[in-house]
């Protein structure tokens, strides 16, 4: 069987997170092409050796110019940062490479746009791009889009989506890289809401054409972490907003760190005219659907358990009822990016999509910097169709 | 044991539900004085005569202005629709009468104002005056106020209420007076987004500074009840909005008329510092509270029975564990107002706290109308000490 | 209007609910008689008197002979201690009076099977007499019924059911009659088992023809309510049962006052071949469906927010999502008795029902007194059919 | 560092879950050995070869006892339906191989003895040895256990344990070798009902001391397999039991198959006179505590997502409020059982407790053989202490 090498850059949290797709998917998916976990790269030596044996990478590095150079890799993965995705990523992609980029696919619209050009360019020699928005790949939200699309809920009629966490509740959390804006761009709103907003579009096929919102910073001041004193949090811990969608339905969006006892509650519930869906991350085997066409006295949200072996991905596992969890979604991805470059078609989520939701998030601070006025997301044709 | 003479005007839906309360309040608690159905009044001769005979009025009439004449009347209870509150109210308390307004207590700023006013004035002659807020007196929700009284949110950081049905989304439902401006005054936003905004006033004790906020119509057409064709809605279906506590915290509110699936579901869930609250009317005999002072690993929404007989008003009626439904609410209110008309004393919600209430409707109209912008709630420290 | 006067012999906890249904009943439905609340009968005459003025009854009494006796009575509802309920309604049955009487219907299967007779003579007479398992008349119960007997669960398979509550976890609850056998007949089992059973054989229309059993008494020894030292505890604490059904399937039975944390948690769970119902009476709006005709990839437990117009007694009370309570089903009650009496019919549950109830708990002291063996539940084919 | 070779025996769906564990566990957490999955073995040569080479087996081999000869193999797993695992673990322990062996331990009492007391024997020569109930290893199962052994459930009073699937609804499932006693062993009761008797061990810390019980074939024919027409179903569907631990307190059980709309609903609920605890597979990553030292108004069962690091296991995996899964456990099996065996240690659950549950599933075939009299389970003092 043919094999794709990997190279994956960067080896944080999300590296981990993707080594399990990496190492997972042809084990339990029947794959083109097998996945070969090559070479891990980061900047310090001794960690990312270390990090390499222990998520089953053959060799590590320490130069990711050097790595995409190489002829014999054929993905490159990016875990990164945000700020460097769009300098490794364009690079990526001019050197022939198929390119998975861990989302927010960059910090700012400018990075995005140019990132956006380059998949589209490559695209068209046929290398594949994908921003890793893994929550679409739950089974139940994945399901979700599906009887979407088969107009299960008619005319959609409202949105209500929110992304709840409360680790900055604890006012001791100290002020690293993710609560300074130069380095992460914005806070709960691009590192969470950015989900909720995609998870939306993703779900409806809908797209967000103007927001009005505000952001706020609710603890401004915190330790540093090197106990040399405070310093100010220059991100948003809340972000509320209001988006008028494609159709014209408008869909209110909330993203939190300071939401005491939610911990990674994604949650989205969708209301047309023939009924409702709603999916909240905190129990994500389940999916929640509302038929208008049931008899009346029979209605109700029935809790679907998203696990049966007709649902999206999950014949690939185990029987009904047996639960899957956050990881597996890193499994469907290598799986979809493995049969888009097998294929030679485009899985989602594309670059394109991704510089959406990065534009979403830059009106949403634009309205919020003028009071919160309605604010028209920036939308370019042509890029998108690419 | 004394009595209190009650008349009430008014006898749709809310006149069923307020007969329910003062027919049973004292067989229930022990009340200082005993109210007694004296009077019904409405319009319609036959039809309030028979609503009087089935609900247990003594009497009926038809003429508002001769029941607050009448010198043996202590209490005037208001069920019409909005339109009429203000002359009706404002010509009761001059007349010396006690007065139970349903909510909302006008359909403009300016008519509350006045009932406000002339509230404040009654109550110098020893006259009181309630708005008809009764999910103030769920017993979960009055709970809900005791705990953030008593500080176990510590600091209240954010806010997330909401009021969803769905009752729209058929588009058969014609265009009764609900959905018309003039008669009405909002739709969504002022019929059961005023119950959100008051139950975050009372459950906080915070108000609402200044407002963001969008109207939508979703169905601008409906056939005229009469059959005749289609008229236009005049009236908001969905209302969402963010609003600036007094205390700093953004909270969000959404009242929706077309939200599939819910039927009834007021949620309201307080986030703070030490802890967080939530409660929802579709299940209303529940509280969930999670307490950040808990062990870390044995924190969580514990969902508190709010059944037991230490619990607001339950004592009066079963043992721990038996359910009270909607309209024990209505029951609650005559003993708060007769306990207030006894001692004295102001029992909540006040026809100030009720002008506060429409001065948030008001200022989300405005916001509306000028596209989401930032706008002050206006505020009138004389009135509200009242 | 034709009027029903009632006599209501007794006056503790029962006494307050069944009050609040006969005061409310003909308020909120059309009933073909007005029940008229005309004496309230109990051995403390200043208690009674105090009850009386307090629930609306216009007179109370100290002889309950001497009330059955009076020819202008119809009616005799009987809440006092089970050890008194054959003799009254015997009484009474034979005076010509219908009668309603609270469950469970006597202490023993002898003094329920003479009460039964004593019904089947008199209804041959026209009197009617019913036994209060009023929770049978939450409307999600008889929605459960009325879905089975239209067939939406196919055969029955199996059942589900248990009644926990946790009032005796606590040590120092004192050794009242509830729990001494010569006044309360059995613990947990006939409180709250009797209702267990009583609603299984309601829902399913099917009957428990054998028991197999095991009842424990977990804390042996309680304080004398006189302070004088300690007593036993002579009835159960939990009853774990299973039963056989008349169609075959196997029942599973729990009633417990031990069960930490469950305030008055009565469920049950029914499986078909075609689908399953559960119901849990601290939820009691609602009713889980689950349909296994729906598509595969779409089935799931719907929760039917039973509060619909077409739901059984809800046209009544208020619009859909405006929740109903414990007390709701006393009302429902007195409904269904009055137009029973008015239209010669035997309203459910009849004499016949309850004797069947106290057989089966019968059943299971006779089997739990030998070692758990398969126990016949007695069967009277003639009296059944009464 | 050292490594451990494995050799995996049986390539069904569990061979397929005991892969992922074998792949991940010292990628996730810090082993003080690593396995290598060096041979997998079953007696279809293809087969295995193919499956071998998808879940990443470095070989296969057709000849288990080859296999066990080998000197270079260090782990034995052994995942073959019950009938063979005596034969096997009990050659591998002879043998000097550390043995996990998959739930059931075996098909009878007789067997589970016999490999208990080569266990035994075994781990005199520092042989190590498992049975694989991994539910037990979930991390809010583990939490459960632990919070349990601090006390804060004090004396427990009484168990509620159900496993209910509904798979055998469908009339239509063909009689395979797990509906054939021969094979199987039993039906619901020893597959899924084996997992709530262990789990019950395992949580309380008690054993099942006697028990009563009643088995059902609901459905008794079935279409063969190879469509030559029908065969009689020869275990069980559905169990019903009632345990008596070895502290008196009482615990109900149920295991079906028949439970529609129940995938695989492992529930267990534990009370005791401080807190109570309840758990359900179907949502895995809860753990519902009540705690009755809470002030009375604000007690009420948590909701803990058991997702904290300092949760079991949990600090291996991702940030708190990122869900795990089914498969989990099985990463966690192999963590303990390599720590095991470095450290000279035996994890839970040893041989002696999988024959302690074996002895339970016979003492309730033989009660339900006999009119489901109280049946006392097998017990032998040295072997479990062994």
């Amino acid at each position: 069987m043919t094999t794709l090498k990997v190279a994956m850059i960067g080896h944080g949290f999300m590296g981990a997170a993707h080594s399990q797709g990496w190492r997972t998917a042809h084990r339990v998916f029947n794959l083109p092409a097998r996945p070969q976990m090559a070479v891990l790269v980061g900047r310090n030596g001794p960690a990312v050796a270390a990090n390499a044996e222990k998520w089953g990478w053959e060799a590590s590095a320490t130069d990711w110019r050097e790595v995409i150079a190489r002829d014999d890799i054929d993905i490159i993965d990016i875990v990164t940062p945000g700020a460097s995705h769009a300098e490794i990523a364009i690079a990526a992609l001019k050197a022939g490479k198929h390119v998975l980029c861990e989302k927010p696919l960059a910090n700012t619209v400018q990075e995005a746009g140019a990132m956006a050009a380059a998949a589209a360019e490559a695209s068209r020699r046929g290398v594949v791009s994908m921003v890793g928005f893994t929550y679409r790949r739950v089974p139940a939200a994945s399901f979700m889009r599906q009887l979407i699309s088969q107009g299960v809920l008619g005319q959609i009629r409202q949105v209500r989506a929110s992304y709840r966490q409360d680790w900055l509740v604890d006012p001791t959390v100290p002020l690293t890289w993710r609560l300074q804006q130069d380095q992460a761009g914005s806070g709960a709103l691009g590192d969470i809401g950015a989900h909720a907003i995609d998870l939306v579009h993703f779900a409806t096929g809908l797209e967000t054409r103007e927001v009005s919102g505000v952001l706020q910073t609710i603890n401004t001041q915190r330790a540093l972490p090197d106990g040399s004193g405070f310093g100010q949090v220059s991100v948003d811990d809340l972000a509320l907003f209001t988006g008028r969608l494609s159709n014209g339905a408008l869909a209110s969006f909330e993203a939190s760190r300071f939401a005491t006892g939610r911990k990674n509650a994604l949650s989205i519930e969708i209301s047309g005219d023939k009924g409702a869906l709603a999916f909240d991350l905190e129990d994500l085997n389940s999916l929640h659907y509302y038929d208008r066409t049931d008899p009346e006295d029979r209605q109700g949200f029935r809790k679907i358990l998203v696990t049966e072996a007709s649902h999206p991905y999950v014949s690939g596992w185990w029987p009904a009822g047996h639960m899957l969890g956050y990881e597996h979604g890193f499994s469907h991805q290598v799986k979809d990016l493995v049969e888009g470059i097998h294929n030679g078609t485009q899985p989602h989520s594309s670059f394109a999509e991704g510089l959406q939701v990065q534009r979403v998030l830059d009106a949403v601070t634009r309205s919020a910097a003028q009071e919160s006025i309605w604010t028209r997301v920036e939308h370019d044709a042509q890029i998108h169709a690419g």
